[in-house]
């Protein structure tokens, strides 16, 4: 490997963190797809080269790894060319920033190969462009952890404002993806434009919980604090068994449940990883039951975001 | 003084902090009433004794301070009776608190008295029967920080779930208090009922930033954080001047300007005294133009809420 050439591994992410809807995420260990970015003067511009694991656009207006890399080429000086490998492991609609690992991995990746022009902020702005092709609109609470790490607030979108939360160290999580189909644009447009102004106190009570819990490691007050009174009672009713897996969750130990983005997966947070697998456990008997197909993890949460990765 | 009786301070707090609204409120430095409690085996039940500073009713069940004693003499064991002297330096009406430091102070007072049966978050709760008897709503955002100094975030009201955050340890406080009428129940008649769900995810992102920069000091955060785009935009339509007071507070370099609690006070936290200071001035330069009456003081924000009051 030269100068000319990166590998980079880019995170899975949970976004929302119930009460947190398009402000909070974190970023998973060990889940998330590798890209490998290469600089060429043989052309301008990006190239979408080996796709892998997943079938993915070779055009780069259509590819969100293309997207994100051709705003950030654009706000460079390089008149060169880079061409991307992806090797996708994140589901598209999977609910676990698939869109955003790609756009984050792109953007992360080719910042390095330029020697570093950009801030992390920046790279979040230019990802977010990325993440506007796979769900039609510019949200940072995929791209914000999966670039920084650990667990991300975007306090606001416009302007771009976006700072690190301390991620107790214990916190775990298991995500259930049910193998159906719900496009994240889909899942938007069931959202009521106006809330009663005390479900957006209890919210915001529970955004101030579930921070301060956050920063003092209080399990319990992050556990009373997951909780999502506006989104969730209505995308929850497209997601096959969500209130028994709720409930097998808690049951199992679990601090809190819910949607993972705008879903379909689902997933838990929990002290310690021996819970986390028992949640596992429950929640795989719980839909098992069901008949749909699904897929889990159990995970840490990760303290870096997209970094190099080491190849064999 | 012997065990039968104590003098409490109780401190002014400043309620809502913006984005904070109904969750998030402060208590400040060397702004409260004082009050004497005494036992006595004379009569059962609450007595207001001498009441100094301003005029307050002296019929228990018609005064805060008696309200929130009675619920907690309705909790405890205690028979015998408790006489209250209130010295009232907070108007009541002002926006700071003034009958939460009431509330507060007779709980905790008498919690003392007896022997400290009840927890801080029993004492809340008994001091926010005191505030429904003033407001017409029984919340927590003042009692809390007055009861437990510092901020105080108020996740959930029902059940109550109160927890402490950080305070920066430069946090300063400027508190203008116009001489006009408001009341806390027409100043909640005017607020809707629903609210646009981007305004809701915006004031969720502050409150998510505030409470960041709380904890981490990061002042630049915290003063971006300080915006209410739900409530403030109705209610200082009440507040003569206020988008004028807000200006100059900005200008002399305060990190944030809102309402506090629900008016007609106006405050403004600052990194430091001296720009305290310096905000304080140029507010008294505003407001003097108005030709409006008001009182104007600048507090460090108070470690601790109601304590044992040194007398001389």
């Amino acid at each position: 490997m030269n100068a000319h050439e990166i590998s980079v591994f880019a995170p899975a992410t949970i976004a929302n963190l119930s009460c947190g809807f398009d402000i909070l995420g974190l970023a998973l260990e060990g889940i998330g797809d590798t890209m490998r970015l290469e600089l060429t003067n043989s052309f301008s511009g990006v190239q979408i080269g080996t796709v892998t694991g997943m079938d993915l656009p070779k055009t780069p207006e259509k590819n969100v790894a293309g997207v994100a890399a051709i705003a950030l080429l654009a706000a460079s000086n390089y008149t060169g060319g880079v061409i991307i490998d992806i090797d996708k492991r994140i589901k598209p609609g999977s609910g676990i920033g698939s869109s955003a690992a790609s756009a984050a991995g792109a953007v992360w990746g080719l910042n390095a190969l330029l020697g570093h022009p950009f801030s992390t902020t920046e790279l979040i702005g230019f990802a977010m462009e990325g993440e506007a092709l796979a769900s039609g609109a510019a949200h940072a609470d995929n791209v914000a952890p999966a670039l920084l790490g650990g667990i991300a607030l975007v306090r606001s979108t416009r302007p771009l404002d976006v700072v690190r939360v301390h991620t107790p160290e214990s916190l775990h999580a298991c995500v259930l993806h049910p193998q159906i189909e719900l496009k994240t644009s889909d899942a938007r447009k069931i959202l009521k434009t106006q809330i009663p102004l005390h479900l957006g106190i209890r919210q915001w009570g529970n955004v101030g919980g579930l921070i301060t819990g956050f920063f003092t490691e209080d399990y319990g007050l992050i556990g009373r604090s997951l909780e999502d009174c506006i989104v969730e009672p209505i995308r929850s009713l497209l997601i096959p068994g969500f209130d028994m897996l709720r409930e097998a969750a808690l049951q199992a130990g679990a601090l809190g449940f819910g949607i993972s983005g705008s879903g379909p997966s689902v997933y838990a947070l929990t002290r310690g990883s021996e819970i986390a697998e028992r949640v596992r456990e429950a929640l795989i008997k719980t839909y098992t039951q069901l008949g749909i197909p699904f897929e889990i993890h159990v995970s840490g949460i990760s303290p870096s975001g997209v970094r190099n990765h080491k190849q064999d």
